[in-house]
């Protein structure tokens, strides 16, 4: 259970303090120019130590792929790809070795396997997602083989500052990326930041939500029942830590609303069939329908705080414990990247998918 | 891309107006004793023309078991369910033959496989989950053969009706089935009613919400990447027709709180590790940790509306369309049934999973 | 562990004296137009009864299409293939029911599950191919909507007689069906029918060998590891019942051949490569070479045979049996259609695999 | 497609003169005390250059796992092998890098994919094993913790030269090993080393036999259709670099034989359920019987002989080519590793379903 998609398929693997991260893509079409500068690139975007907000930890995150190319192209084999670790400080853990951080994966691990790698959440690290950046960013480059199709998210809410969505306009990465916290409100972005900065102060963490829209989607991406387009990509959307809810569209304020509200009116557009309002977000019975598809997804903050909190040590004694470590205050800006990559990981596997829906 | 789950995978069939809707589900472990009547019971509450919330189509829905159980027991063979399409009127569609019915699958099928069963839907009907939910009571026995954890939905909100959810609470399927709209709460039952009938007799249909409690879950299920907890139960959420959002706990509402309101403490009652909050709904790390697990569904009301509505038809024309055929005016109440029968689909998976996780 | 292929996906239900026995495939790309009839008249070809080497139940074996078609036409949803089981005498197996017949699957079947479904081999029966051989003429028609591919596949020995190969020859459907034991050499055909005779006569059954020729294969059918075209047909092959051996080409007599002796040189033919020789039977590194492919099949007696045999009871006890029931004294010539329809699903994959390979 | 097993599925990568060959294992259940020595010295035996007959390429083959294990234990999550390719001549490719070698996956790579990596046969060279072999190792430390099955692999006939086979009598890897060419015969073995030095002066290449048994197998291993353990067996076979051939039992010579000869009687032995004969090899209905299991596999000579050999270039053109290369004049030896190893993950995949079979 640690791959991801069918045809582009993708196979995690690796642990926080390991010796490296990685992943293998069984596989990219062969033929494909991969464009090496923009895969070390988004995985740089995702690296930790940007900023205040952000994790102390200083990796180096550089990008190996070792096998699948030749000579610049996809060979049609195995993509393998590998993160070294090498700023990996066990012994920030030490303390924390017998412990189980409240809100983190320590217990359930425990209990489920009977065994734990304690430093740095092991294999539930945030950290195992930068090889999967690397390979989402090969999917994108795939995908842009065959379409116009984009990806783009953004930070639209951080704990309580929320920034004011309007999917008629399709956002730019240019003015997301002109925010450190990625958020295309500058105002807003700004009011996030002091508030990011409080919560330092305080020692605690931040939520948020990323907004995500796929531009230009072509017609008939998703399958009818289990494959529909919103539960593929929920599924990888919940496989990022700290995701606690999606919905596409307006969902949960929709719920209000009446069909005769809410349904889109198709018309005819000189030629081009086109929805007159989108209350579908671009889906209709699990397949994209060529409008705007979007969908906003709710992060709860990070677990891991400085300040003091009670909780259990493996033999069941209670205990106070502060998580000294290097960890973020808010984790979304850093997120938006992973968000990305994953939903490129369903794009490029329905678009091949799409390849044997027909004689 | 029609089957789901990877160890007792489901696999579906059929369309809305074909002979029979079906599944074969491989493997149910051998030597299970099935209680055949609580499958038919199970799937007869999906039925539709229970009340007049439903759609008026007058089906029997006997299931049928052709394989994989002998005296009374699974063989460890797979197990193929067919329930026959006995009351489907295709007359009924012969005026939407060539019509794109708005916000539903009509167009992007047509679009994506280049020919379409327009006959009630097709493969995106939601009959098709009639099969299933005998496959979710299978998988709900397998449960019981292994646990005491049980699944609990039931519907929330309906347009803009919502009940108050007290998740400190284990809701009875007794309190749930007192209400024919399977809202727990009797008097936001009783406001409900009054605003379905209201809809009726405009011709428009409901949405709202159902919420799922699992009750007694082990400590274990899920895993930490891809088969994150959320991520299963999200994926085989997605594939309900209308379901448009899902959060886990208050995810949305709960990104405005900080780390430290939110986090979980670990606490000692009398021996057994317990977390004193519950705001991560269950789930730590992808994987259940002992306490309720609880996320609620958000659903768009259904598109088949009896007011005109605009659209076009195949060759692109401008159309009008009244969606005459036998619908619900809100389809919660039943789906209530899928919801729960895929929710134990997706738990049996990851209960059998755990027969691998150690040595 | 009851499907098979990864894009043409074919999951085998049903038990020998069930309701019924079927399939699924999941999925045959939409739109291409199926010939019914030939689908059934290649269940027909395999069905018993068809001479006096082969078994007494009388199985009308009409086949059942429920859903993933549209007028005529496939839907790119699953396909439910059903056949019943009518004249199922299960009355023959009840004094079997509490013996373990030698060298069939009734020992293995219930150590294994823990229970068994005796009646006719159950789950085991060769009964189970009969939709499979449906859903391999479905594949046949999907590869003739793509290439001239054809699999001819015939009986070349029966018991001690056994037929001269000639693989520069390409056999033909004519010569083969000509034949009642489908042995293309008529002289041949005629001592393996006498030696049937005599063998029904002794109430013992007769092995043999099928050889397959996969004439005007496309070059690239297969890939590099454990996708080569030899492992899927093996694997598929042995996953007909009595199948215990296969080689591809000569390989048993070529490995004293040498290196030199073997390699097939390439040569250049008026503009296309092709190879001088083909010992390599069409195949290259695990994939096709557009040369021949041919491989050969042994088949062991089937197990079944009325003379007096030593065996145990389900308690252990020491008992003499006969197996009364309706059985073949040869199973090859209906294995024919086995062969081919099985290697059909392969090829279908391979080719549907190939839309992938390349950007 | 580059994946096998379902339960503990090995993914290859890397081609043969990349940085690396190596493999992910998703997933071997936790807490399994791994043994790093006896997983390095499953490869070094696989590793060329041993004598004479092996290949002169001079590889280090240092194994790294570089995940899914914590202080010698097994996390439960994925296990990613590494072995590096340091000795890697490229050189010695570029005068074949235009060049088709006759019998090898050279021109099939090529037209399959649109290019191809030429460098000593890039994905497709045996070199990709090598991680396998590893792989494989884990595997089968992991069935020592289950049962007592072992299996002992060994070449049983080089070119001509061919042992006698018993099957009544269990091989042991020790009077295996005494002979560098792992025949356990030590007069045959003599003389297949005689052949081998004699080609080698011919600058030839030999190919034989490997005959597998696997000893004290538990009753149960298998599934009834395609599952089949001779199936899964045979799949793993063939994606051995030059098998072509594989039998079970002596299946090609068993089918002059009738049913009465080869069925093997059940018995009562003090308590213990056995069969009289052994001609199902071990496996009754696809399913292991607790007999001895036991295969023979025929392998080709390789393809690579310093004789000059006729044939075309990528344009076409007739050229003439002599490998001059380093390599093996015959794999078998080396094969045995890597039959025993991939015989082994079929194996561990069979036990782990198991542990699904029943309630």
């Amino acid at each position: 259970m640690n791959s991801f998609g069918n045809l582009f398929k993708v196979t995690s693997f690796g642990e926080s303090h390991g010796s490296m991260v990685g992943c293998v893509i069984d596989t990219c079409p062969a033929g494909l120019t991969l464009n090496l500068e923009a895969i070390q690139s988004a995985v740089d975007k995702r690296k930790t130590n940007q900023q205040n907000f952000a994790s102390q930890r200083n990796e180096e995150d550089k990008v190996e792929i070792a096998s699948g190319i030749f000579e610049g192209k996809t060979l049609g084999s195995p993509i393998a790809i590998f993160i070294k670790n090498k700023d990996a400080n066990s012994s920030d853990y030490e303390a924390l070795k017998n412990v189980y951080r409240p809100s983190h994966a320590d217990y359930t691990n425990h209990l489920k396997y009977g065994l734990r790698d304690y430093r740095g959440g092991g294999r539930s690290s945030i950290r195992i997602t930068a090889p999967l950046v690397a390979a989402g960013e090969i999917a994108r480059q795939c995908i842009s083989h065959y379409t116009n199709m984009r990806v783009v998210a953004f930070v639209s809410q951080i704990g309580s500052v929320k920034m004011q969505l309007d999917n008629n306009f399709l956002y730019q990465r240019e003015s997301i990326e002109a925010s450190v916290l990625r958020c295309p409100d500058s105002l807003k972005s700004k009011e996030m930041q002091l508030l990011i900065d409080e919560m330092q102060k305080q020692g605690d963490t931040l939520g948020g939500c990323i907004h995500v829209q796929i531009q230009e989607a072509p017609i008939g991406l998703g399958e009818p029942i289990f494959g529909k387009l919103q539960a593929e990509l929920s599924h990888a959307m919940f496989a990022i830590n700290t995701v606690k809810g999606i919905e596409f569209g307006n969902a949960f304020s929709n719920v209000s609303l009446t069909g005769s509200q809410l349904n889109d009116s198709f018309t005819n557009e000189h030629g081009a069939i086109k929805t007159e309002s989108n209350n579908n977000a671009g889906i209709q019975g699990g397949i994209s329908n060529g409008e705007l598809i979007h969908f906003t997804l709710a992060f709860k903050p990070i677990s891991s705080i400085q300040r003091e909190q009670k909780t259990v040590d493996e033999q069941g004694k209670q205990v106070e414990v502060s998580i000294k470590g290097r960890h973020d205050v808010c984790a979304l800006p850093r997120a938006v990247s992973i968000v990305e990559a994953y939903t490129n990981i369903v794009l490029i596997n329905l678009l091949l998918q799409n390849k044997l829906s027909r004689i």
